[in-house]
């Protein structure tokens, strides 16, 4: 099969919204009248973003949600994406399987493939994802305010602990570990809660790199500090813990929570006077949303017990060139 | 050197004309009233796009160029691109180089990197580019119509010749190696002649995969064929032919012509009362024009001699999945 018979096979869709579809040299965008056109870009690599054995269709579907998790963040709807795929090898069972996977999610969200580009190489896949947000109120990572209320949607660190029940560091009931995988290969993007967030959180980022880094760049660029009670973060983790005595275990699921990477969660902040507006908005997308902590004018995170106790913080985000 | 540092010292810029540049979740654009927005993305492998011994700085010109072409071939205007990078290790030196390369180029067309992604991982470049172009004036594949001029920029074939000698099936004299190499690694996008061509073209495409099969695309989505003179093709080769007495050189340059690739030039068909409007074009945007056949009804590709014989095909297109 050549170039141009797999992607008409396997990728090619009719354009609904964009002006102009695949086919042509470019494909033509255009955003509605008072609309900014929010992009971003997401590359993943086999062996460093996904394991070799994984599911070509959770593969696919985990290819986009990463991106459409990044169009959440900014509160922007998805519109469009284009894929640039790297193949070992045509084969034909794994495309049909990551295409599908891909447009799933794709047609959920009513976000049109309009381009790509495919090339023999190393396994590697490369989503550009385009979105729309009214001007002037995408959620940025600069606004959180000292006073302002640090939330997390959904649930942390789960991801993490499939990765290394994968990797054999770790071995967890099977039912544990099943529900954990999907986290890490099926992630949810939450799309419509950072939508629902536009005009009530000051900031958003997607947690993808774990927790304590994330809220690190909203930090950074927010000019701010935060203090995070661990005691509300690791109950973020759905996997239930093990051995109640053992302190490793709970050692170990704090970290996941606070730098486990892959959660695809919203961390966002807003003002205390919009907890209402925010358990407004996650009951709207129907995902839990949690308050851990609270923005301060002190650069740093602090993390604190359940009694406002500092806890020692030993837990770095994941960054693929340390 | 960690991921964010690298994205920093490298590649980071303030954004000028974007709403929001890189080192938030998205970036932001706002089209201009009544623009379309052209995207196109191309990724690049190490040993199939590229030899691994190129100039770095080559390299980050050339990986811009490819995309700036496909906007050129739409007529569309450079704005912005996002860069998307796994690399097999932090290498400062390279990184230099190839980033100074790449923002040359982008400053010369004003087109702002405005977000990426770095991972680690066999090499691969990935860009989308994003190019205005007033609405409904891009131009597409679709428009060409018998008695239409078929028209190429500039010169074909140069940058396959300088890839055999690479691959030593080939050897030339040093000054048309060089020359030839120029061509291979710093391609120029026909950014101004693909905007000076809207309103005059009725058809474009950029040609990277080789003449025939580019073309090719232009009258499959015009349901239409084509005449070709082999001899004017040829001549677009800017590489002087070696012994005239060798047949096997003739039938080389008129393959590397026809179907070398890498070429980046625009193939574009206007009706033969645009002419001079057409030579304007190209006047205005400083390269050359060459009119090499005509748009007939019948489908396929017909290439003749200079007396108008039939001349037999044996070259087909550049396919990554051939």
């Amino acid at each position: 099969m050549g170039e141009f018979d797999l992607i008409a096979r396997y990728f090619h869709r009719p354009a609904v919204h964009a002006a102009l579809g695949g086919g042509d040299d470019c494909a033509l965008l255009q955003p509605a009248p008072g609309m900014q056109l929010a992009i971003s870009t997401d590359m993943l690599v086999e062996g460093r973003h996904f394991l070799s054995t994984v599911d070509p269709a959770r593969l696919g579907h985990k290819a986009l949600a990463v991106n459409l998790s990044d169009l959440a963040a900014c509160g922007a709807r998805p519109l469009a994406f284009t894929l640039a795929l790297s193949l070992p090898q045509v084969d034909t069972a794994w495309l049909e399987g990551f295409s599908r996977g891909m447009l799933a999610l794709a047609d959920a969200h009513g976000c049109e493939l309009v381009g790509g580009d495919t090339t023999r190489g190393p396994l590697n896949i490369c989503i550009t994802v385009f979105g729309e947000v009214p001007r002037g109120q995408a959620l940025l990572r600069s606004g959180a305010r000292p006073g302002d209320d640090l939330w997390v949607s959904g649930s942390l660190g789960d991801a993490r602990l499939a990765l290394e029940v994968f990797r054999g560091t770790l071995s967890v009931p099977a039912g544990v570990f099943d529900a954990a995988r999907l986290r890490m290969e099926l992630p949810t993007p939450r799309v419509a809660l950072g939508a629902a967030l536009r005009g009530i959180a000051t900031a958003a980022i997607d947690v993808s790199d774990g927790l304590l880094g994330d809220v690190g760049h909203v930090l950074a660029a927010s000019n701010a500090g935060a203090r995070i009670d661990a005691t509300a973060a690791v109950a973020l983790m759905s996997a239930p813990p093990g051995d109640p005595s053992d302190g490793a275990d709970a050692e170990r699921r704090l970290g996941f929570v606070l730098a486990g990477g892959d959660d695809y969660e919203l961390a966002f902040t807003a003002p205390p006077g919009a907890r209402d507006a925010v358990a407004g908005a996650a009951e709207q997308a129907g995902v839990r949303a949690t308050r851990i902590g609270q923005i301060e004018a002190a650069p740093g995170i602090r993390l604190t017990d359940a009694d406002g106790r500092p806890v020692v913080q030993r837990h770095a985000s994941f960054d693929h060139f340390a």
